[in-house]
């Protein structure tokens, strides 16, 4: 499947499919409602889980909720996942993610690692941004990986409209950001894979905090509209 | 001049008609395009500066500029500026933000003070977020000015279109923030006064740090695609 042609004509033109892609935490409610996305867009998805059988078990659910040729979905834990994933989407809570990226530092070493992780708190007036020693969790993950090539985005997309089968289109850009110009491509073509989406490139890891703690306001938008709200860029 | 009606029934029926609009740093490039486009809708406008000749000769230069009528945007030094506006936009840089917001305390004692500063830096790679102890700019001015009511918004806006004549419609939603409902509703039906803004409610103030920080991705985004990028908040 392709991105539509009002897509196509902002993207770099960088060919994802036929790419493998992994999705740590994948049974979480951003990983599963991404792993349906990317899989329903026709990419070959692997879903990691803490254990290979919730991955595997969530594997086959999704695989019969959208009718995947078989082989299309997978399950696996988080280990093996990384392991066979060519893209790894990190979706994991924030609490465990560098853990979880320094055990995996060899799977995932010389892959494209996207990381959506908002590092966030909550209290009776709603979300707030943590503080984090490194910046974000892109620039945790980066400073963990030497070895792999760190990319920010999926961060707004609402895993209740991910989730949704009603949902067949997502008024929301993505904002991908890194170091990696080849990467951030790449990865700007996977958000553009699904459809509505489209992948914006919005800066240097450096500019990740704000883009993950964006999804504090973007609650908060949605408590006050009573709306899955999104982001859309004008005048690109 | 009203909103449109499409921007109209997003917003609270908050009336701002009528009200004096103070612009501290009105001669700078922001400060400026807010001042014409705030006028141009209609409000009456008070343009501070740090001399008194400085923001009577930007009053001279943008009534002649848009035909405004007699006394309707008049010029001031930064202290008489703060005093005349019952709304008073901050727009100044930020170096120098708290010290001047520490100067006026008195003069905006009981206002409502509208904080769109971006505590940025800018280097070889581009711009980042500087850090703030208080967490932003608007948290800052909140800790500088008890007395007063401090919203955050106009943070995205592009000072190159506001100042633009050729530019009659801004495609951009004003990400409004602050602890005041009644404050907040007003900023957003200010903002909604300039055609094609929408001032959208996104959050209390301790999350106002990654929408001043996000102008560094707007810069990125701009240089990328050689845009002036703005943003919308989709399903809102």
């Amino acid at each position: 499947m392709t991105a539509d042609s009002s897509d196509t004509e902002q993207q770099s033109g960088a060919d994802v499919s036929g790419r493998v892609v992994a999705v740590l935490g994948g049974t979480g409610p951003q990983g599963r409602g991404l792993a349906r996305r990317l899989a329903q867009a026709g990419h070959r998805l692997v879903i990691g889980s803490r254990s290979t059988e919730r991955g595997q078990s969530a594997a086959e659910t999704l695989s019969a909720d959208i009718g995947a040729a078989p082989g299309a979905v997978t399950g696996d834990d988080n280990s093996g996942a990384a392991a066979a994933g060519e893209i790894v989407i990190v979706a994991v809570p924030w609490e465990g993610h560098g853990e979880l990226l320094e055990s995996l530092r060899e799977e995932l070493r010389g892959k494209i690692v996207v990381d959506c992780v908002n590092p966030l708190g909550f209290d009776k007036q709603g979300a707030y941004a943590l503080d984090v020693p490194e910046g974000s969790a892109a620039q945790q993950a980066a400073a963990i990986l030497p070895d792999s090539t760190v990319v920010a985005a999926f961060h707004h997309v609402s895993a209740v409209l991910l989730e949704d089968p009603e949902v067949s289109s997502f008024d929301l850009d993505v904002l991908v950001l890194g170091e990696d110009r080849e990467a951030t491509d790449l990865v700007q073509a996977l958000a553009a894979s699904i459809p509505g989406m489209r992948g914006v490139y919005a800066g240097r890891l450096r500019n990740a905090a704000q883009v993950e703690a964006f999804t504090a306001n973007l609650i908060s938008i949605n408590r006050r509209y009573k709306a899955h709200a999104g982001v859309r860029v004008t005048d690109v």
